[in-house]
């Protein structure tokens, strides 16, 4: 099998991933800011890097994966200006912050529980870490890199520009950047419209606020992920994904922060997932087209025609390699649907396919073939191509037309329910075992009534029939034997 | 409806509950320290304050519930020695402690669901809380409660009885308590056995540990919830709960530390839950009773003789008043279990009562019955003696032996409605149907297996049992017949 390669946004270029100490990876990703329900645009790097941690681990891998909670410290917009996005929220709620961020994160939890997105192993919460980032803060200003202005601190872009790369991660240069900025008004505390908030002084109306040796306030949105991935991971760690939104200017402060404070970035592997855009739009809240994973669910957004499972969401982000963009349409979302369940099907059908002395099929072939699509950067797209031939495969050897060794079916079955459920996470989506143990159980009762009619007592072969239709259970005697299914009953 | 009277542990009494800021009610209960999985013992306290958040909710109070998770500075022992519980737990899964409390967090959640326990309005993290700890921790050292030593900050408890009365809550003296308390060693930190850390200096091993002006260390167990009720609830507020077992010594060192910080205790009402006591004895680890709720769901430990659902957990709860002892026993959750399905059926029955001109039964009186016995310090057995006395009248309305008029039955309907699922937070558990027929589907077989032992059959007989045991189904011959229970099936 090939070796795993990650699109590295640093490097520009594919690269062999070899972990720092092995068989450990750390992998950090940007969270969500909980002042509102999760959309479309949170489910993509949710399940993106949900694949990464559940392929990393199928690999073999120690993963610890520390997603966090930004809930203190997100304004209103980039220019450390404007309200914290929670304290808003719990304004206009007249709520506590926390208890805006509580609410949001018991929602969060919930959409990405219907996504079958794993829990990370750390959870950690920005509010949580205030001690850590100050330690940070103080840390770059030690070494020169940060100024106090008026209580709050801000990084000295300029200042570090002319040591180090500000621009490593996005390619931006300083000089370009500053024409592109709107000029500083005079009363700002900023030596430069560059410069970032490292730690804010709160205003009297601040809910959320900490002492610290520069003021009662709060830290800069940045710098939270600087400190909570040092804290969990280390000073250098493997992988730090998010989405491509967030690659300026939070992971480009980043990478200046842990620079500043340490000497070095902290991140071998940078992974960005694409936007998802709706008919080719950018989805926003002022665009009318922003659609939150409830609605979704239930169908109650009115440019949806119908509603979609989780599954199918899932399946629908998965069907796109993730570096891509993907374009939301209800087209697209009822051709995932059908795909989805072809897949599902195929994983039943299996379990029908009788054995032959040979196969004259490739299991090998098969599961090299997707893996290798994984290896290739998670080559999703690719994968799926794969395992939709072999759906049709599966159908071929179900009805005869293509042969299968007891070996190689039981190959097929392992893989197809490993690669399925385990790696790329979808699910049934009635309850699993209920539905497993039923039919378990109607199963038992058929073959009863297979020994019955085989002895001619059809009597009971009758009584049987009869009572299974009282409890909501048809079954059909065909060719290929008994067939059942439900039925509605009173 | 009488007014809502509280049992105050601080009056021993009592008390009609008038809170400080109507409509406003601020309620802090201790949660769980998470180092392994939820036990009954966890299930009481939640439960509690849960129906006592969805009672006053009811009533129509704004309530802001606050539960802690504590995961930082609960030791083994109750004299500040000993490894950290987390910490120890970390260390022997070699994992890093927030990976620990993460887990715990989520099992404890998961477990949480399953029993119907609302999300609190805020969940604070004892880590998450280093600053506002330490800012209480300088508060009360400025106060003259405290000392630094080594490192490490005390409680001075001898200092703070010459002012206060330490023990208002126990009713414990500080002289009884010194005869009873173990001699210090020399090499002692504390000037007295009686003092309780607010800060511990943290040993080269200990992994969690901040900055602070008295060294690297960590929080006492007792000050985070002296701090955390404070930021979120205010210097005084309404309600603090927890279990009776938290008393003493951690609910009187937090009125001790608010009292010392702030001049005056922060809690108007105190309530205690009762202990889960089993076959009359305390519940512990070494006693080989410790039940976790995943092994009462599952049926999984050895003292179990069938699984119990969490909705039967739930019941047999409620079903003791909560400032009693509970025992537990087989037969009385199996009796829990019976009543509560009589309960729910009796729910269905409603909707087949049919009306007539006038009533014969009077609704208001069953519904002020119910409401007075809740709003007189919960008491849970006198609402669910009234609700069974209407289940028997709601049969004998469907037998057609009393009347009722169509406004009373919609009244009675959403009464009933309104207090089982809303209130008691019970409810159905699995989709009837799918329970149901599963049942009957066992049945079915369980009649082939009766018949095939009639006619001698023992090897179908036996066929029939293992294929059942397969599917996580275990068939008991009694006396009476065949019994069955769900099994664990790997």
């Amino acid at each position: 099998m090939d070796k795993l390669t990650i699109y590295n946004t640093l490097t520009r270029k594919k690269e062999i991933f070899i972990p720092l100490n092995p068989p450990h990876v750390g992998l950090y990703v940007c969270g969500p800011t909980v002042y509102g329900d999760a959309h479309l645009g949170h489910a993509r790097p949710a399940i993106t890097f949900d694949l990464l941690f559940r392929y990393l681990k199928y690999l073999g891998y120690k993963v610890r994966y520390v997603r966090n909670i930004t809930d203190v410290g997100h304004l209103e917009n980039d220019a450390d200006e404007g309200e914290d996005k929670i304290g808003k929220k719990a304004r206009l709620e007249q709520l506590e912050p926390m208890e805006i961020v509580q609410h949001y994160i018991n929602r969060y939890h919930y959409n990405m529980q219907l996504l079958n997105v794993l829990s990370p192993s750390i959870e950690p919460q920005a509010s949580g870490h205030i001690i850590e980032q100050q330690e940070m803060v103080k840390k770059i200003l030690d070494a020169g890199y940060a100024y106090e202005s008026n209580g709050s601190v801000y990084f000295d872009v300029q200042k570090y520009s002319k040591v180090h790369n500000y621009g490593s991660l996005s390619g931006r240069k300083t000089d370009e950047l500053l024409t592109n900025t709107r000029e500083l008004e005079g009363k700002s505390e900023k030596h430069s419209p560059l410069d970032f908030a490292l730690w804010k002084k709160a205003d009297p109306s601040h809910v959320m606020r900490w002492p610290s040796p520069w003021s009662e306030g709060f830290p800069g949105w940045h710098v939270e992920c600087s400190a909570m991935s040092e804290k969990y991971l280390g000073k250098v760690f493997d992988i730090h994904g998010g989405g491509m939104d967030l690659l300026f200017p939070h992971h480009e402060c980043e990478i200046a922060q842990t620079t500043a404070a340490n000497g070095k970035g902290s991140v071998r592997y940078w992974m960005h997932n694409n936007m998802i855009t709706i008919g080719g739009q950018k989805m926003g809240k002022s665009l009318g087209n922003f659609i939150t994973l409830d609605e979704l669910f239930s169908g109650s957004h009115k440019i949806l025609t119908k509603a979609y499972s989780p599954m199918t969401i899932r399946f629908f982000i998965l069907q796109a390699h993730y570096r891509g963009t993907l374009d939301f349409s209800n087209e697209a979302l009822q051709a995932a649907e059908k795909g989805l369940q072809r897949l599902m099907e195929a994983t039943d059908t299996i379990n029908r396919i009788k054995e032959s002395p040979q196969s004259t099929v490739n299991i090998t072939e098969i599961k090299d073939q997707c893996y290798n699509a994984m290896s290739d950067d998670l080559n999703t797209p690719g994968a799926i191509a794969i395992l939709f031939d072999t759906v049709r495969i599966i159908n071929l050897l179900k009805e005869g037309k293509e042969k299968i060794s007891a070996d190689d079916l039981s190959e097929l079955s392992s893989f197809m329910n490993s690669f399925i459920y385990d790696i790329l996470g979808l699910r049934k989506e009635t309850s699993g075992q209920d539905n497993d143990r039923t039919s378990k159980l109607v199963d038992m009762i058929l073959t009863f009534r297979q020994e019955a009619k085989e002895k001619k007592d059809f009597a009971t072969s009758d009584r049987i029939r009869e009572q299974l239709q009282k409890i909501g259970i048809e079954v059909k005697d065909g060719k290929e034997g008994m067939e059942w299914r439900w039925i509605e009953v009173d």
